[in-house]
Formats: structure tokens, C-alpha cells, sequence
């Protein structure tokens, strides 16, 4: 396992655990940050060992979001002309969102466990995990707003589809804050924890009954579920018809088939 | 009234009620089941007279899912080329698929009445269903992924837009059990009835309101609701615009209009 | 600020109030409301001192939808061929939808405070709206199917993605009568109040939180969520990209930064 | 083989010919035809034998397009309520439209051959096909605007993709008669021939061509073109590598392989 | 009829003839342009007597695009902030494409005859309108570039569905002056004439042609190729059965089929 | 300039030239290939100094397509279980996808100079490029049919853009050689020329004149065009809106204007 300055990256179990590991600066997502995920989730995607994700923040927080330097760093860097700065910001801003689109696109289910701050960059990060559970005196906002910007790594993009249209705008117009218990209720998260310590060992014990699922079955599901965010009915059920053209072929059919009728755990292949 | 297999057809006040009817076999689907569903769907859809559908399940349970012999049966009947029997799998899953596209696409709503195992291919057709009503002590669950399989006749296309993104992951991923009360927070069902008589109780009353309304009326509604899970909002309104165009000329609105004037109840022609 | 027939509009602290006004025939939408709602959205979009929208309704109901004379007028209107009929129909439905449109695409938020009734076109109108706050006994009701008609000016297509697609359909079929609290757990509204006047300060506070931010960021955020409710999401993450090319060359950003930084309040041009 | 109506079919070296067989009735496509398309590109679907369909009319022309008389028919058909007569024109109309959907969707490609008039429904027909060939003299108008309506089975929503924007508008809007050599020059046929043996001969050996082709390869291709009539390059992509993933491990590569490397022809099993 | 500024409209034998009328000027299209075409299309929508318009340009050239003093304008009236001037910027392009939609959404066929100049804007035009056609000797430029510009107004959105993608962009790129036998070949016009006289004689006698169909056809063909520009293929075909469900109950199609039974030719009601 | 295996690349008045360099292979697409194209169009991408791109082929012919060793290679790679194996073919061939994606949206115009044979995958390669020239003996063929498959890598999502949907079945289902004569008639390029030396002049000149112009509104222009591929009108013309409110601001406005006043030419930043 390689070594990363913004993450501390374990697998064991079939599971990574992927852990923000900045903690003395809240987590704050800096440059390394920026780079490193996209690293680990391409050694995700190419491990077949790997077969679940837990993403974690050491520490009493989950993560403030943006480093504040990093986005000064950004203006600092631009020149005078309006539209070569338009055509700079616009690749950074692509960029970034490539980061968290690493962690959507990710063939593996990918479940967030969330204590303290998740603010501003930090939900648009969640937003793009597969499942979300929390302490339950986390505390979220949308904090863009009250930078002076709209987020643009995600959040808007979404969130909408997690939480519903009318919520939505109350947190993202004015960034209010809050708590697991109002997260649960809204859908944002699928389940709250009394600490940090239950909080992962819930998460955890989730990930392990994933990872005990055949992992081809799993990876459909996942695939399916993410294009129906984007597309019509008919579309998702001809794409799945396609996909298990292939898929129905495979052995672990048989498997479970097998251990159903003798009333075993089955055991699937990587 | 035709005479099925494997399911129980009534039509009474304008009410059509289907119920499955292979209560010794927990209501799996088998070959009849997927054929004669396509029949009677066809058969509301020509029958003015039906304004109204409840599907339910005969005896203890809803439905158990699909048949596991006929899906070996499947499996049996693959040959040696994986490019022909890709062919072969494709067209079979499009034509499971096409059953339960009869219960989506059926002109007259259809309120589904769930009691008891709720399981796999089950959710599929409850998904397809308007809307859904079950007991207290109801059992849902994915079960395709015990299967090693991700499921391919609509749950992974219709559910996000039913229970949201977050939770339908979960229980997609782990298979997981819910009851009647999760069931009813998530907005996978509208209510809970404490127990099955209770439910069929109420769901036919519910369904005795709609039978009262304009089927005109009733019709463009559905025909909204469906097209906008897969379309954008302008052109959701072009649609109706045009829809109504016509319709707005039936002489329904002079009865409702006249009935609301004198406070009587309308009386709509088939 | 012009004089209205249908509405009283108030312009203060950078919130602009938009009230229906016609208590004594319970805000029934004539002719006049339909054509004035326009121009005053116009105006809020071209008026940079206004930040943010508060829409209610004098007296004791919000509205009890389209005012049924007005119905009657388009009927007498038509003449014999169908089929020009049907052109005049169509073209009159879109005008109608129009109104409402200019209430979904104005640049600033709206927020909706409803009591009393709020049915049909009522509901059609605060669907349009970016956020929904009511009194715990306000009432809901999709009036239109008990008139032989399906809603067609915009509930049908918007209330979807803001309440889910299970308990929408039994709404628009059933035309049941929902109140405040649950209007709340469905997501309809955001919150309940326990009076009108609670009402009124409630929202009023929100919208004055939404009046201090900046006025750049608001738009962008708006005209995202507006956005996701019909695109991609990678289609949305582009057009974040190309947006924020051009908004992130403020000066609001650098206004919020030395705000935060001084742990100031942020003052923001119009 | 079965024995039709409308039509005569025939089966050899893989090629099913499909001829309308009304010529003394200008092939016009009467209730007949209509049923029977469906039932004979149902069993086209069906028979793995048939690799590829030539469609052509007996007789001096192609097709007059849709018979009057079932045209009156439908009119007389009609009650007195505006609404229950869309709903059911409605419906007829999507039900003829579901005669050339299958000719559209049919698995195997589809080539016209297409001599002296081919007007209206015709049109309809052959923009349905895959490709299209003709003699010099053959004459297309889009004959419904004489009709006093807009063409409703396929023309306007097909034919734009094929002779592109601008020259579809005139056609459409003017009805004007062009030739075979006009309809190739806009890309409405892909050759023409000389007389209606020359384009049959010519057309029987493209089909003969394609006939010989990996029939695995040859479905895959078409169903890749079909749909990207209406969907993205993307999503495009995405969809060619999950059909792909299963059909590359089909044996018709390696036989493919084997006899590039022996310069012998493949034979490919059907 | 009303007069204008910058231009001349006529109406006779139901074609509405609107001709560009700042000959001195080369037909630059200034502030009364922009906004009287919105006027005047409004009117040709609201007048039944209109069936069909002729778009020209008065004297030796068709328009050679956006007035540059009003550009420079535009420049002047921008502010200090990059955020708010591209807020002003973006209003201001969608309220000048607006002007453009008015054709492109007219109800009735345009048609836009085309001598000497077509550049910049004016490209944007015509690519706005159903038809073109043009003297041989007509010179088309997307001039946009040469202005350091990206054109804005429509060009770049509607031209590659009419003349293909690939001389698009050659054409786009380097601003490339072709004259109208190119653009013929294209597929940019349908036909070209000798001289400015024949081709507004040609125009007219084609306009005329359309002026005798029935209205209430030729809208829904206008409807129907414009909703397939964006549409699929299996919506257009149910927006198609919708919009004829009440367009065939029109008495347009009886006095089309009387008009044919006695060879005699049909007078439709406008 | 880095050196590469696969590919000779030059840089000289602001045009890339990239060249296949195995003309002892026939320039077939090896494994260096498909990854050092991907290295070059970033490298072009991110090098301001690059205005444009010309890509051709070194020898006699332009590329055979995908080399046929990296294929078997492909096939050996595969295990036992058909689910596992689709999802590593899946992977690859999304892989090769992005090398010619690459290309698609490279942010300057792709000219692609095409002599001899343009085979395969030449096909799929030359698609994502903007524009097409030949000379008139080069030769044009859809190859995978023969190879068994159906074409993967671009040709059948991109070419149907270009050619229309007619001829390009043909060409997929025949894999029939087309001439530079042909080609052009049909749309495949834009221009022909007598020979290789010709045709390299022809296209370097052509790439010179766009070189000459605002990089911005080239970039903007290609982005546009790209957009609309896949996109609906209104929304291309929102996306413009947005787009040119940074872009307007732009110094190349003013550097057009001044030269255009002063009939110079102008001199665009990089």
C-alpha cells in the first residue's frame, strides 16, 4: 500500500478504509488532498481485493472542506485578461471536480462516516460517496454561500437527488447548519450513531456484509443505480438487459444458487 | 371474465382486483405468472368499464419473487457460444421486463396491497405499481443480490425515484429486511394498516375514490405523473398543454363544473 | 412601485413582499392576477435592490386557485372546429403556464407563506416557488382532478421531484385534503408555524438572511438547483465550471474572505 | 412459412424478401398490412436463419401509402365526446405506429427497394428501414399535408436524421414529388437503378453481402446506429462497451481471425 | 398594419412578406431591429389570415449582420465588476437570441430569400428560419470569428443539424465566404436562382403553394420536424399521437378528402 | 517536445503536427499508440502556443487501424468466468475510448490529412477529429465487420453526425471501400486533393488561416459545436449565454475591433 500525505489508507478484510488523516488542520482539503484521492480511488478500482470502501476524517472532525490558501493561491494566480482567466478557472474548477467524481465513478459501493464538521467542500465530497451515516451531533452547512460563491464540486449536482428540491435550496441559499438527527430526517444521512466509536463500528460492520456479496453483482447494482440518477426508465432497463446479457453468465449465479439450496454462506471469487 | 393461473381477476365498482393466486408457493412468479400478467393489463387497458386496479397477493404472503426453477430453467437452456447466449439472456430479461412494463404503463392506476415476504422480483412489480399500501408486519427486501445478481426488471430503475437515492442503495447493496413502518418513513409505501383485512379494507376504499372521478380526467393525470420521472419540466408542460388541448373539450368539466355548482357528486361516463 | 389589482407588492430591506390580494373572493386567480404576476416578476428580476422574494396571501387563505368564471369564459370562447379549438387551447394553457414560469425562472429566490386553503392552481403556484413554509392548519388540496381535469399548469411536472413519486400520485388521483403537518413529512414544506403572524415573522427572518449574502452567489446557486431538476449531472458539473469562470472573477469572493477573516459581516453591492 | 394478405414472403440464402402484395390496389396498406407487418417482422426477429430483409411492392409501384377507406373508417369510428375521441384516436394512432416500430427495432437490417410511388404512409414505411435504393423514376411525396393533417407514422420524427433540416421542411410542407435521382442527391436513397429488375437484382446483392456477415457483428452494429439517433456519443460509448464486453467473447472473431490469417472466407454460424 | 423602423411588412394572398428595410445601411441589424422583429412575428402568430412569411432583405444585400455601433455599445455600459457585468453580459445575449426564437417558434413556415451579404448575424438568422434560398452570386460568412467572438445568437446551435457537422466547423473556424452554389451543395439552401427578381418570384410561388394547405396541417408538420430537432424518435412519435388526437377530429381532413373524391381543389378555413 | 514511439511531432507557427510513424506497419495502432496519444493531446491541450492541430499519417497510407497482434493479445488476457471477463473487456475497451476521446475534446481544431488506406479503427480515429481531408485515391473502410464485431472505438457513435444516417448503415453493415470522390460527396471530408503533397499544403494552409485567429473564440467555437452534438437548442443557447458573458470581456474584442476599423490584421494573444 503506497503512502499518502493527506490520507492514511488501510484494506483489510476486503474492505479500505480510507481516512482524511489531517486532523490537526480540521481535515481542511489542501493541495496533496486534491491529487492523492484520485490516486487511491484508481488503486481502489483496479484492486479486486478491495470490494468495499469505508472514507473516514481522523480526528473529532470530518472535514471543514477547502483549504481557504489553496483558493487564495488560485486568485493569485490569475492574469489580466477576463476571458484567458475565464478559460484558467474553468479547467481548475474541472479539475477539482474530477477529484469527487473519482469517488462516484468508483466500481466499489463507498459509504462515509461523518463525526463533527462536514462543511462546504466536504459535503460536496459526500454527496458523491454511496451512502452517508454520521454521529449525531455532526454538523453540516453548505458553506459556500458564505464565501460568496456557489459550490462547484458537487453539491448542487447531487445533493438534489439525496434530499429532494425543497430542502435543498433552504440549506444551500442560506447555509444553515445541521445536526445528524435533522440530516436523518431529510435523507441526507441513512443513519445516525450515539459517538464516533459506535459511528464506525456501525459502518464498518455495513461494509462487511457488502463485502460478503458476490462482487459482480455488486458492481451492477451500483452501475445501474448511478445511471438511473441521469436517465430515463426505458434507457436503465435496456442498459440492464445488456449488462446481464454478460453478467448472467458468470459463475456466481451458481453459487448462490448452490449455498441457497444447501442453507451455506456462499463464498464468491474476487 | 377470462380464467387465469396463476392469478385471481375480479372486476366490482369499477374496481378491478388482481390478485396472485399461488398462495401454496408463496406467490412466486412462474411462467404463467409473467405471460398472464401482460393478458390482464391489456385487458383493464381495453375495458372502460375498470377505472381502478388493486394487486394484491392471495394467502399469508404478497410474493416470494421469481420462480427459482423457472430462472434455472433459463440457465439450462444456454448454449456454447457467450456472444449467442448473451443474445438469448438479453431478449429473455427485455421480455420479463415487458410484463411489468404493462403494469407501469397501464392507463388506470394501480395501488398495490402488501402483506407478509415482499421479496426480490416482488419489489420489482410493486415498484411498477402508482402506489403502494401494506400491513405493519410487511417484509421487503432486494433479494436479488443473494442471488449474485443485480436486479434487472425495474426495482434498480423505479425505486430511486420513490424512496430517494441514499437509503435505495443500502437496502440494494445488503438485501436488507425493512417492515411496514421503515417501509412507510422511506416513502416506499403511503401507509401501514395493522393487518391484512385492515389493508384490503382500506386500499379498496381509496381505490372507490378514484373510481368516482373523471376517468378523462384520472387518465391525464397518470399520463403526467409518468412522463415526468423521465422528462424534463418545460417539456412536462408542452405535453400537457397539448394533452388538454383535447381533453379540455370532453364534457367532463360541464359535469364536474355543473355538479360543483348544485354540490352533487358527478357522475362520469365510462 | 406600480399599484396592482390582484396584489399589494412591498419592497423593504432588500425583500421584496408579493401579496395576492383579494381576501374577499379567497385570492381566486382572475384575469388580472394572471397577466400582473408577470410584470411584477419582470420587474423583481430587473430590480437589483430586490434580493429575495416573499409570496403570501391577504386574509385568510393563500388562494383557492383559478377563479372558475374565468374557466367558463375560455369555454364560451370556442367555436366549432375541433380542431382550432384545440390550437386556441393549447395556446391558452401556455400563456397560463407562463405566469407561473416567471415565478420558477426569476433570479432570486422565492419563498412561499401559506395558510389557510391552497388548492389547484394554488398549489401549481407554490410549486414554481423555491421554498414552502405554512401554518399547521393550512390545507392542500389538488382541487383540479375534482373539477374533470388534469392540472396543467405546472403541479403535475414540478411537485415530483419536491415530494417523491409514491405519495404524488395518490394526491393528484385522490384529491385529498393534506394539512400542515403533512405537508411537513412529505417535504411539501420546509416547516410549520403555529399562526399566520408566526408565519409571516418566520419566513420574513429567513428571507433576511438570504438578503445579506452575496447577491452573485445566490444566482448561481439558484440557477444550479433550477438546473439539476432537469439535467445530468455531468452536464450540470460543466455548466457550474463555465458559470463560476466568469462569478469567481467577483469581487464578492474577496469581500466574504476579509469578512471571515476579520470576522466581520460580509457587506455585498447589489 | 405462413401465407398473408398483404404481403408475400419468402425465404432464401438467408434473405427474406418481404414483398406488399396489393398491386392492384397500389400495395395501398390496409388493415391488413397493418396486423400482418408486425406477425411477419415478429418472425423475421425470431429465425435465425434470416440474416437480413429486402422490402419491396409488386406491381408498377412501391406503395400508394395508407388505404382511404381505413382512413374513413376510423372516422366513422367516433362518438361525440372531444375527449374519449382523442383518447381513442390516440391510441389507434400508436398502434399503427407500432407496425413500423417494428420494422424499425427488428434485429436484422432492413433495405427498401422502391419503384414508382412511394407517397405518404410509404414514406412512413421506408423511413422505418435501414437503407433505401430505387429506381430513377420512382416519385416520393410526403402526401399527408394534402390530406389536411401532419404525417403520423414516422415521417417527420425519422426522416429529418436521414436528408437532414432544411430540405425536410419543404417536402413536408409542400407535398412536392420528387425522383430518384433528387431523393439520392438529398440522401433520401442510397443508389438508384435503372428499372425495377435492376434494383432488384441490385438490392438482393447487397443483401447478399451482408448476408455473409458475422450475424453477432451485424446486430450489434445496428442496434449501435438505432441508438444513436437519440442518444448521446457518451452515453453511446458506454453502451458499445457493455455490448461489446459479452459479444467479443463470441467464437465469430476468432473465426473471423482465422480466416483473415488464411485468406479464406468465414463462414459464421447463424 | 403597423409600421416599422427597420422594416417593411406586407400581407397579400396570405403570405406576410417582411423585408429588412436599412438598405444605406446593408441591413445591419440595430436596436429597432432587435427588438420590432419580436413585434412583428408576434403579430404573424396572433393573425390567422397569415399562413406563411417571406424573410428578405431590401436592396443589394441580405444584412450583413449585427450593427457594430451597438456591439460597441454593449462594451460601454459594462462595469467594474467581472461578476456583474457577466450577469449583464448573459441577460443581454439571452434577451438578443430571443429575438431569433420568435422565428424559429413562429407558427407558420418562414422562408428566407437570400441575396448579395449574409454574414455574422445574418447567418444566425436564417438558420433561425424553416427554409433558405438565395441568389447564386449571395456570399454566406460566419463572421462571428473575425470579431474575436464565438457567434452567439444561434449559428452555432441550429446550422449543424441542417448542413452536417463537418463543414460546420471548417465553415465556423476560419469564416469561410461561400457563395451560393456551395451553399446548395451544402444542403444551406434548397435551390438557388439567377437574380435577386427570379428568387423572390421563386419564393413567392412556393409560399404560395404552402398558403393553399390546410393551417391546421401545416402547424402540426412546423410543430413536429422543430420538436425533432431535440426530440427522439419514441417521443416524437407519442407527442405526434397526442397532438393528433384532437387535430384529426379538425374538419380539415373532410374537406381535404371531399376535395380528392371530386378532384376539385380544397378551401380551408384559415 | 518529448520523443515518441508511436508518433513524430512538430511545432511550428503555432500548428501541431502529429504524425503516425510506423509506416512499415501501415501505421497500424499498436500498444504505444493508444497511450502516447493520449500524452500528446494533453501536452497540446495545456500548451498555449498551439492554435490548431493537423494529424496525419507518415507513408503511403494513413493507418490500417487497430493492430491485430494487440487484439489477440486482448483475447489471451481472458480467464474462465464470463462475468469477470466482461467486466475486464468492458475496462479495455473504455481504455482505447478515451485515447480517441482525447482527440473529441482537445480544446484546438483537429485537422486530420488522410492518404490511402484509413481502415478500422482509422475510421473511429478520424471521426473525433473537427474536419477531414484526402487525397483522391485514398480508401475509406467500416473494417471491423469483417473482424467479426461491431466497430467500439467511436465510428458508429460519431460518423452517423456526419454522413447521415442512410449511407452510413450501408457502410457499416458492408464495410464496402469508398474513394476520396466518394467520401466528399457523402460528407466523410471536406475537401479532395490530387496527391499527397497536395493535400499536406491544402490542409497546413487551412490550419494556418485558423491559427491567425482569437484562440478564445476558436475555443469557444469548438466547444459549441461539440456541445450541440448532444444537446438540445435551448440548452445550447443557455450554454453560449454563459459562456461568452466571460468571454466577451475578453481583450481579443477590442484587438478585433481596432484592426477591423483600422483594415489590419489583427494579433491575438495566446
Amino acid at each position: 500500500m503506497a503512502e499518502y500525505k493527506a490520507f492514511q489508507v488501510e484494506l483489510a478484510d476486503k474492505i479500505a478504509h480510507v481516512q482524511i488523516n489531517r486532523p490537526e488542520k480540521i481535515n481542511a482539503m489542501n493541495v496533496d488532498f486534491w491529487s492523492e484521492i484520485i490516486e487511491i480511488f484508481r488503486w481502489i478500482d483496479e484492486t479486486d481485493e478491495v470490494r468495499v470502501v469505508v472514507l473516514s476524517g481522523a480526528g473529532k472532525h470530518f472535514s471543514s472542506g477547502i483549504d481557504l490558501m489553496m483558493l487564495a493561491q488560485v486568485a493569485n494566480d490569475l492574469g489580466k485578461d477576463v476571458g484567458r482567466n475565464a478559460d484558467v478557472l474553468r479547467r481548475k474548477i474541472l479539475q477539482l471536480q474530477a477529484s469527487f467524481n473519482a469517488v462516484d465513478q468508483c466500481r466499489k459501493p463507498v459509504l462515509a462516516a461523518i463525526q463533527g464538521y462536514c462543511l462546504g467542500g466536504a459535503i460536496d465530497l459526500v454527496s458523491a460517496c454511496d451512502m452517508r451515516y454520521c454521529t449525531e451531533d455532526a454538523q453540516f452547512s453548505i458553506k459556500e454561500i458564505d464565501m460568496g460563491m456557489a459550490a462547484d464540486v458537487g453539491t448542487l449536482q447531487r445533493l438534489p437527488r439525496i434530499i429532494g428540491d425543497g430542502m435543498m435550496r433552504e440549506l444551500a441559499f442560506t447555509g444553515r447548519t445541521i445536526d445528524g438527527h435533522e440530516a436523518r430526517e431529510i435523507g441526507l444521512v441513512n443513519r445516525t450513531y450515539a459517538d464516533q466509536s459506535a459511528l464506525l463500528d456501525g459502518v464498518m460492520q455495513l461494509a462487511g456484509q457488502i463485502a460478503e456479496k458476490s462482487p459482480v453483482a455488486i458492481r451492477g447494482t451500483k452501475e445501474m443505480i448511478r445511471y438511473m440518477r441521469d436517465h430515463r426508465v426505458d434507457d436503465g432497463l435496456e442498459y440492464i438487459a445488456t449488462w446481464n446479457a454478460a453478467m448472467l453468465q458468470s459463475a456466481d449465479l451458481r453459487v448462490a444458487m448452490a449455498a441457497h439450496m444447501s442453507k451455506q454462506k456462499p463464498e464468491f471469487a474476487d
